[in-house]
């Protein structure tokens, strides 16, 4: 194969990849600094080192790169694996929730998916990406491992995964928006020991 | 008593009443219409019919005449008489629900609480108001009737009641702001059976 035969040459592709790690970066960058109401996408392109047009080419709005950017940190980080099983359902629903609390107290993560979080909350259009794009594969890996906890027999036959996973996730996630109490590695291991306790088979009368 | 040995004469007193409901309702009618970033004082003396000095004697910002607007809506709807003991802790749990499943697909209240909740979600100061003044009153309910229930042997003596609050809540809340699922009344009942599996006694070994 010739490079005349390529879309582009090599050194080009080089360069995009640079490029859109650089816009994806300050647009994470940015967000944190300025909130996402203040953020644009001529800031986004002047920390990047880049014209508005290279960024307007692969995007259509400033919400459409942080959903890119923030999807490819949590599939790097955390989803890509999946929620390891070692045949022990609590400890691996504690260790996934205590990575979880690591993740959303560290501001370069917390502080561009807080953005992001809060502009979704006030627009339905831009929620129904955010859940789809972010929260979904976040959930999928949850219903995964608890599907195989109870083809193990270790939960409830009869387990509605939909609302355990709710149940696992919506008060961390409540308790995070709202700063209403510490995320806490102790406060993840009693919300999994108190649902499992939901969670296990019923014993028979 | 003398109308002269008062702080105001009556009259006066009727005009501020009138003024201050028209001011909290205008300020529950726009924010639902135009968000909580372009919602102004002036907008809502205007809709109110009053100057905007009265309102800045009153309120210190947009955020406190909301506060306040939303907390008489929420005091007198459904937290001044706490959560019903009929003696059935699940029946009295899913009424509860129902009635806040009821508040959330109301838009005339959901609105503004969207508009706060989002507003306080981006800003600490603003989080610490909205947790304590509409949260933390909604929350209180729950935690006296989990308490009688704990006393009349119903929940686990040593449940931990803060976290059993949030375990009713935060699936709701999370659904809710996140719009991630439908607010039903089958989804709540159903949050209610599950907690409740979590909440019981534990059968001695």
């Amino acid at each position: 194969m010739s490079s005349a035969s390529q879309a582009k040459p090599p050194n080009a592709a080089r360069r995009s990849a640079r490029s859109l790690k650089a816009i994806l970066d300050a647009s994470m960058e940015l967000v944190g600094e300025v909130g996402y109401n203040r953020l644009t996408i001529e800031a986004i392109a002047a920390r990047a080192g880049v014209g508005k047009q290279t960024i307007y080419r692969w995007w259509p709005s400033k919400a459409a790169v942080l959903l890119d950017a923030l999807t490819a940190v949590v599939d790097d980080d955390a989803y890509a694996a999946g929620i390891p099983d070692t045949g022990d359902l609590e400890a691996d629903l504690k260790a996934v929730l205590r990575a979880t609390v690591d993740e959303f107290t560290d501001a370069t993560f917390e502080a561009p998916y807080r953005a992001l979080a809060v502009a979704s909350a006030a627009d339905a259009e831009l929620s129904a990406q955010f859940v789809e794009r972010l929260q979904e594969p976040g959930l999928a890996v949850y219903d995964a491992r608890l599907r195989a906890a109870r083809r193990a027999g270790q939960v409830d036959p009869d387990l509605d995964l939909d609302l355990a996973v709710e149940m696992l996730l919506g008060p961390f996630q409540q308790r995070w928006l709202t700063r209403s109490g510490p995320l806490t590695y102790e406060f993840t291991d009693r919300l999994v020991e108190m649902c499992l306790r939901a969670f296990v088979p019923r014993s028979t009368p």
